[in-house]
């Protein structure tokens, strides 16, 4: 069942020591570094000590399953390692290099990528030393449908000539962002699914602007979500990932782990928040008795254990899937956690929220920062309802295969 | 992960060749045997031939778990049968010999019986040919709360003397209930947790009265739901299971397979409720396009396969732990499931019968049955709200383990 | 706001005071006089008794409300009434002569019905001395969209000739019961809302044939939900109600004030729902305190009495706006209702059930009962995706007049 | 039932043109120069123009009860109005000079107030020259049982002399901010309900600090939500509102209308996000056809008109009690609408981000926003538990008015 690998347990115990050593403790300080700079995008001292100390304990690109880039763990031993590290969301996935998107940044650009391409922005993706957005989602178009991306990457010459605009292009405000991975359009008429093509472009390239952060229930995250004009940006043809019209293609590689991250994420959010409510519960009293004496209380608190198993058991399952029958035939369960985690996690949340009253609602307090994270999540990589009518088409499919496929 | 084991892999191909060949035509046979019979209770023929058949085939007694009386199958062996089975749960479970309560009266009288008690009852129970029921829920009192039971077994001499009166006594109208399994209190002056024996009563002993079955919904369920009042119902002191005062006891140790059975049969129910939903939207038409094709159909049918899913690996899980780590180090998550199976299963199936239209609260269909059957499973063995007080504290304690112990 | 007229006032009373005194303390009579007759379909004594009491006091026809046939009452005076009348749903409504379908039925032999019409059905009708069944649903097709009706009315000289299949015709099964109301199809080759028609059908033509009661969640209810089969029945040309073609007209003036019954009844039966669930948390100790001091229990108690408030608000508001602006511009309202009542109803029965413990899915409360029925009224009369579908065109109208009806 | 007052329309319909004139189009100049500032709490040029625009046009003070200082309208005439100011909730409150907390605050001030207090600070306040700010919840204690409060006031010869720490304080970062009125306890040793004081405090008294804003979500909201320090702070002893120990009376008195304009204000806003779900459902389009005809969608849209029907329903209903019966008779109705509203609110918020996709959690709409002060409005005047603790006592004691009450 649910048993860890030997060496995926090893690795939970560092991991676990360096929470509690080193990335608990550092919390205050970011907050302090982040306030003192007055910039919301600031690269915080702490953080590169973190990475230090992560990478001198050898928890360092736990995510890569490549075991020449990484350390080569599966799915299933690395989802548990992802949970510990949303616990504390700001800090852990940076310090140990696996902070999206630069996680499947990195991924794409060991499948797909051209040696230079290895070379130039996946070694210092690797080693911390750069950053790396992803930009997909255009504010025209509902992007969830990916056919309906329309950046254009006009071929001319030995060059493209990239015109459009993105948003929500996350990391594209860290002080060390270096490179885009871009998505769009290079043949409006091929086949649906072969027009779109990949490409690598840095993000100092002319033409390429970051046209402002896009904030989240008022939140200015550090990385930022950015809107990107690109006009007339030239890039060589060596900027194309794998070939043209594989853009698709390399979009649904990529998807697949990064939901695992996400959602693994996700629960150690609301593990976080489950013991942020229990530990309120019992030190405040009202009418002459602790919170935590309350049957209603006590229910969601019940609700919230039932609820994080649940999902967590789901995302686990579909972490072993992809591990062994691949990410094409776990799409139901892809899809299935996708909708479930994030709405689990927001649930435990919103009632850890109500415990802490006032302080819930304010800084005090990480739970509505994750709050409105995990709301985010609910959009980022396609709405729910993108995924529930994918499970759907396949359920409608397992009672009568010709469905949908008739004329 | 949740792979099979080799031996329970066969026997659920065995099973599910079973269910298909000969349980599901079966069963508009069992309806007409019972319409026809003019009598709720009536004991069908179809069921002796089912049960002659699954006997022949080695479906039988699957659910037990010690080797010499059954296959030996562990939780989570037999867990994914009593799915299954739970897709035709008026026959199936009989079928195989694996139906409640008498499943957790073998159990009970193979732990705690003394020779005679198994030569007499758990012999031909465990051949098929006798039933029996288990009777300790009382009217007068919140029966959750054990220490509530009220039942007098006053001892006198050689004799214990009966009187009281039991509800939801399942099975007692069973044409084939030879015997009853009684809780009741021996000593009021124990320990909280030691006044209650468990005893084996023959129905037909004198003072043993059935007073009137107990509808579900509407529904006169076969087996029954008896009230039974005892007056001055003398037993041999041999009737006691284990020792005096070891009542409390016994009915914890049956407990935990009973919930990993219910809740297993719970998801089979919702799957066959999901598969005619599926099946109904696919051939209903409205305003123009089958309903399947609708958007919010459609979310009913993702997010059915969702929860199911999610309530399944809990109870795998908790089914695991069992195995592994006894049910008492597993008692949250025998908890979690009793809360999250039925709710689950009663969600699928109301929006299975909301797209049956006036077909899914009548007959015509299982759907409004299975509704009546899971909502009182909410019920029996304690409301969802005890097993979530019991989750809290576990959690409460996590935190803080002088939570609730203190002066 | 919402002050009832004084005359409202009056019957509200009145109305009270004949439940106290007669409707209450005749339900455990009306329950032994059934379970006796051994016939679910029985028309016992007590109800005549009730009947008669319930005229003498002028409590009679309070739904009617042409002052010609009734007390001529308003919707907004009306609704109050009804809603108390649910409080004791079997009883109640038919003792007042204002129970379901006759009121439908009766307003439309008013409305529609010709001299003969109203001297040989109407009449009987007002003074309680028939019963009658409106005949709409078909099983072979979605009957929320009234153009699916298949049911032939083939004219043939100075005759019709009815062929087809009914269902859920409730009251055909009433012991009195002696007239059906026909819906079907005239001409199929009309533009769509012309095609059916409506007829007054004895029950006793030859050629219908009341098949089979259809059963609620296994309650065999005494009026019955028939499925009637149509050979070659003959009716007259004098069979029509208004002219060939006014079928769906009909059906449209009727549903109005219906709706508001079955809401206001509904919210009835949540008022008596959540006094059984108050008084038994109060009656019931577990763990050392009554149910009705923990937090859980007393959440429920307060979000039942926030639901039921709403409800009832829109449920008046709607019967005001019929009464002001007329059935066709408080459409919204009246889907509305439709879909909010039954759903708020069914939420506090639901968590009645729960505090009852087994005691609440029996017959030894009417709650499981109360449950069945509001189960199917989320069905009956159209499901709430129908009533929602139109609710959601409405809006969609609201902020761009053209949507829907572009080419 | 529900129609306005004549006089009641005339202000809705001056409000709406209003609205469309000046307060909508007024909106983006105000992001414009709230941006522009730099400084979340700067007071933008554009709010005087409206209140100037407003007072022109007889829109100002609308919420004042009391013929003497303002338009004098019931809260049922006026409820329909601070929905209206609830759409553009920026701006149209405070233009109206109609804005939480000067409202209450003015009420205070002209119930308990002495000849100076009005001089000094009611007239300003209500020519809309100066804003003020409430400090009641405290951050040590759970302020929802206002016998917690904390904060002392200390008499000493003519003066008081104040020590504590509140939070929460609204409107204290305005930029007009000039006074607190502030709860605290004057008597510790006086009954429970006698033991609070509350005071007209200058806000540059000496030793009165402004710590810090409260964030909401990520939002510096500009009026902020104040921490707020009390050192030695001296008051004279005229500094009392009505007299020594009514402090409790007081604020049960600023209750009941607030409420009522928190809750009007939620629909109004909740009206908002529906017009916005609906308005880009219709312009998006996904997989070939708009997300309006979506059943999904359509059911959201449905379900949302029908949540915010029921919960202005019941809070004109509450605001027509209060008018009729009074604030204390109508308490049950108040704690209804406090808990009712905002969860509509909530859920129709939350639908239409969902629809919104990535901008809905962005500043693009003002979806996000809301949702951000409408959750922190379900913990503002005690969480929805308190509330609904009130409901259940009042409950539980209908049916048996000794409950509670015994020893």
């Amino acid at each position: 069942m649910f048993e860890l690998s030997e060496r995926s347990r090893r690795y939970r115990e560092d991991l676990l020591a360096f929470m509690d050593e080193h990335v608990y403790p550092a919390e205050a300080v970011y907050h302090a570094q982040m306030t003192e700079s007055g910039d919301p995008h600031f690269h915080p001292p702490i953080l590169e000590e973190l990475k230090t100390e992560a990478r001198k304990r050898g928890l360092w690109n736990l995510f890569h399953p490549h075991p020449e880039w990484g350390p080569g763990l599966t799915n299933l031993e690395y989802a548990p390692l992802a949970e510990i590290m949303g616990r504390s969301a700001h800090l852990a996935p940076e310090a140990t290099n696996c902070n999206a998107p630069d996680t499947g940044n990195m991924e794409v650009l060991t499948l797909f990528g051209t040696p230079e391409h290895k070379q130039t922005w996946l070694r210092p993706l690797l080693d911390g030393e750069i950053a790396s957005a992803f930009a997909m989602t255009e504010p025209a178009v509902a992007s969830s449908d990916a056919t309906n991306i329309e950046l254009r990457m006009r071929p001319d010459g030995d060059e493209y000539v990239l015109n459009g605009r993105k948003w929500w292009t996350s990391n594209a405000l860290h002080k060390n962002c270096k490179v885009l991975i871009v998505m769009g359009k290079t043949d409006p008429d091929a086949p649906v699914h072969r027009q779109q093509s990949m490409m690598v472009v840095p993000i100092d390239t002319p033409g390429v602007t970051v046209l402002r952060n896009l904030p989240v229930f008022g939140y200015q995250d550090r990385e930022g979500h950015a809107e990107v004009v690109f006009e007339n940006v030239r890039v060589p043809r060596t900027a194309l990932l794998a070939g043209e019209g594989d853009g698709f293609m390399i979009s649904q590689a990529r998807l697949g782990p990064g939901r695992i991250h996400h959602c693994m994420r996700a629960i150690g959010m609301a593990e976080r928040a489950l013991d942020l409510m229990i530990d309120r519960a019992q030190a405040r009293t009202t009418f002459g008795a602790p919170l935590a004496d309350r049957a209603n209380i006590q229910d969601w608190i019940a609700e919230s254990r039932i609820e994080i198993e649940m999902a967590r058991l789901l995302t686990l399952q579909a972490a072993y899937l992809m591990d062994t029958v691949g990410n094409r035939n776990a799409r139901v369960q892809i899809a299935a956690i996708k909708v479930a985690a994030p709405q689990v996690a927001l649930k435990v949340i919103d009632r850890a929220i109500q415990v802490h009253g006032g302080g819930g609602v304010s800084d005090d307090f990480p739970l509505a920062n994750m709050y409105a994270h995990l709301r985010t999540l609910r959009l980022a990589d396609g709405p729910d309802e993108v995924h529930k009518r994918t499970i759907a088409q396949m359920e409608l499919r397992r009672r009568d295969p010709s469905w949908g496929k008739r004329p």
